[in-house]
């Protein structure tokens, strides 16, 4: 007998249906079809690559559509999937339209979403082994590979790479400087160093951990110059916040939201040995070179960083969160030790019961290592690799047919997948206006970026579906549509 | 035609489908199908709420199912779902079935993971509108709704009560210290109190953001009495760790772990007001009851928080993650302002594109918000209020029939949904031995918690499908299992 309230006259309605145990396949199969159904005619009533009127009529859309957020009465499971999945649809910026070029925020693999469909119905947290047994050992398995992708399989007996699996890039960065932090401790409050082109989350990273405001070293050619960080070392061990040099962090960059370039990490690793500071690498966007045999050497001296920030919903197309920090040395991640009785009790643990505490600032904890493992197996090396080489061949055609436009200028060929150009004429707010006339209109999503003292367009190519049609059509549509 | 190497010889297979686009459901539906199959399939493996053999036996099942992390080439998207998903289903501890009944890890609700997929796939980040535009506006709509219930809706003009969504409590409470830190920053460092009730996460988000040790004010009876912390309060106006006396940020808690206790908020507020403190209240376990005419009344003083943690993962029956932090004011949100070019230049704010970057500490994020929604209007006011009295009335029954049981010893009629009891007789050593060899077993999850400076066997009920059958069951199951 189901424990419930009883209404005074007839019987209750069945009670909602559970994701998990035995029936969930039934229970979900039915729902799974209004999702995709909904998915459907959303995208078919977008009809582009977003929707079209600009954030005042997409929110009239929605809050037309919703209504009463919280009804008195439900309107039942598939009638508020049909809502809200429509909804959704119709107002979304479809990374998997070419058209879509933005940002780092990339088409997922259906393969890595289905795979995520498993995660949230059997709910697993990683907080402790009895709420995460199987999804507990996948983890430690995938993060310990992936570790070892990046710095090198150990030899028996040696430290064992590991990593962290985090919400995304910035999550990673928060975390390799909380280790730095901690690290260093004793050695008084740590100065953070990092290229005016790293990203926004390093600095506030260390104002979240009540560091000293981070140095800002300017990288006026999009990369930081050894000669530069050199300099600001110097100055640093100088000028230390204590009373004598602190311990200091360089953080330097393999893919920059910026431009996609990569900084001299051999170079500044050299720099960081001769004056004892750490170095962490933000690969958020480059890490995965290291997949491909023909990108691999872009990524030289990564291996030389105490931590590595990756994210697979970038160049790895995993629907969002797919970060990870990676570190040479398992025994990196200590400072993140904790105890809480209920999770890792001192028995427990020595009884045998893994701990798991320590592998996150988060409590619960959704597995989002799954899709991530599902993906590997799915695709193995070679088929990554050829994403990764796919995607960065659509990003050099896209340069080169802008260096042949006359409408156009290239600022510099592609590193990675970023490729920054402007038409001709025009100026820094008619660009501007330019992007945001495409937005309004629901025709393209391009980003922008300032180097050399001008803004650029930013075309973020990330969907290694693109073909050289689409790439075409970009150009043509922004002929039509520049401001000058 | 798509930029890829072709091989030398043959076409190149086709590449994996994207998620988006036009093909999505065509190419999601099979690989969903593989999905459900291998659930259903990984599940009968099990056998029960949890794999038996314990941690090196899963762990070796896992590690054979596996192999090769990363083969060289792939296994295709269906062998490595069927694979994957099978081992993960088949080492669950599957929070539906009413013998896991450890901790706040609910089971999702079957429609609340349908519309997780659609997140998935359409993969809007929440850090810039041209990412997200549907979904930036769900999240504004429905996280303004949860506030206005804890809040209470505000008079045009006033201000309005909103929210902030995170990965579950921890990262709300962490988010909580840091406005508070923001908000007294001239005024020196922040002193955190908390009761010894209260959630680990509390004095570990202390020592993140940097700040001085948070002062632990003991609780032997579970709940955080107002005459300790009135004595706290005044030692620490008295010993601040500045010059004078700094800001004091209070943490009380709506629902503790260990035994789902309600602190007397309302007592409480009224000493923060005497003292000039903040007061924070984490209600992840018990703020849900808000929506229960029938226990609301359990929450009376919440209004009278500065913020204010909630998290749908334990009695909301979301997937994690679902956590929300709530404030009475949109303003107190200010601290996370924070500008990055790529996302929120200037001119396109003032242009009329939403800021959204200060509505987290992540940079790229995940609309959590969307399962949430259609919740909310699949069940309806009516419909939640009926899972949250049902699983309340749930540990209720277990509750009456350990307290008829000989076998047995009650700790206390439950609250919320967790109910401490012990076998008679047994020592702390053999009831932790009792727990153990259930999960070894794989015949039931159970939590443990001390309390009166004795250990118990905690069991959280959240599966509001739990029936008087399945209690006794449990309780049947313990007898043959007990060490004494």
């Amino acid at each position: 007998m189901t424990i419930r309230t009883t209404p005074p006259h007839g019987t209750p309605p069945p009670l909602p249906p559970l994701a998990g145990g035995s029936g969930a396949a039934e229970a979900l199969r039915p729902l799974l079809d209004t999702v995709l159904g909904a998915l459907a005619t959303g995208a078919a009533a977008r009809g582009g690559p977003l929707p079209a009127g600009g954030p005042d009529a997409v929110t009239a859309r929605v809050r037309a559509a919703l209504g009463d957020v919280l009804p008195a009465h439900g309107h039942g499971d598939h009638e508020a999937l049909r809502t809200l999945v429509h909804v959704l649809a119709a107002g979304a910026a479809d990374p998997a339209d070419p058209l879509c070029a933005a940002h780092l925020h990339g088409p997922p693999l259906a393969v890595a979403v289905a795979a995520d469909l498993a995660a949230s119905a059997l709910n697993p947290s990683l907080d402790s082994w009895d709420q995460a047994p199987a999804a507990s050992a996948i983890e430690a398995l995938v993060t310990r590979a992936l570790a070892a992708e990046l710095y090198g399989t150990p030899h028996p007996g040696a430290p064992h790479p590991d990593a962290l699996v985090t919400t995304g890039g910035t999550e990673a960065n928060q975390l390799a400087l909380l280790l730095a932090r901690e690290r260093h401790r004793a050695a008084g409050p740590l100065t953070v160093l990092h290229g005016a082109n790293a990203h926004h989350s390093v600095p506030r990273a260390a104002w979240l951990l009540g560091l000293p405001a981070a140095i800002e070293i300017p990288t006026p050619t999009g990369t930081l110059h050894p000669a530069d960080l050199d300099a600001a070392l110097t100055l640093a061990r100088r000028g230390g916040h204590g009373p004598g040099p602190g311990p200091l962090l360089v953080t330097a960059t393999a893919g920059t939201t910026d431009a996609g370039l990569i900084d001299p990490l051999d170079a500044l690793a050299d720099l960081c040995a001769r004056h004892g500071a750490d170095l962490h690498v933000d690969a958020a966007y480059g890490g995965t070179l290291a997949l491909s045999p023909r990108h691999r050497h872009l990524l030289s001296g990564l291996d030389r960083a105490r931590s590595i920030t990756l994210d697979l919903h970038k160049l790895g197309w995993q629907p969002v969160a797919a970060g990870l920090l990676a570190v040479p040395d398992s025994a990196l991640l200590a400072p993140l030790a904790h105890q809480a009785d209920y999770l890792n009790a001192t028995d427990d643990t020595e009884a045998g019961l893994p701990d798991l505490l320590g592998r996150s600032l988060r409590t619960t904890r959704r597995p989002d290592v799954l899709k991530i493992a599902v993906t590997l197996r799915a695709l193995g090396r070679d088929g990554l690799a050829r994403l990764i080489d796919g995607t960065c061949a659509a990003a050099q055609q896209l340069a080169r047919l802008i260096d042949a436009h006359p409408g156009f200028e290239l600022h510099a060929p592609p590193t990675i997948s970023t490729v920054l150009f402007r038409p001709v004429p025009t100026d820094d707010a008619a660009l501007a206006a330019t992007r945001r006339t495409l937005l309004q209109g629901g025709r393209a999503v391009l980003g922008r970026a300032t180097a050399d003292g001008r803004l650029w367009l930013k075309a973020t190519l990330l969907n290694p579906h693109t073909t050289t049609g689409d790439l075409a059509t970009l150009l043509t549509l922004l002929e039509g549509s520049t401001h000058r």
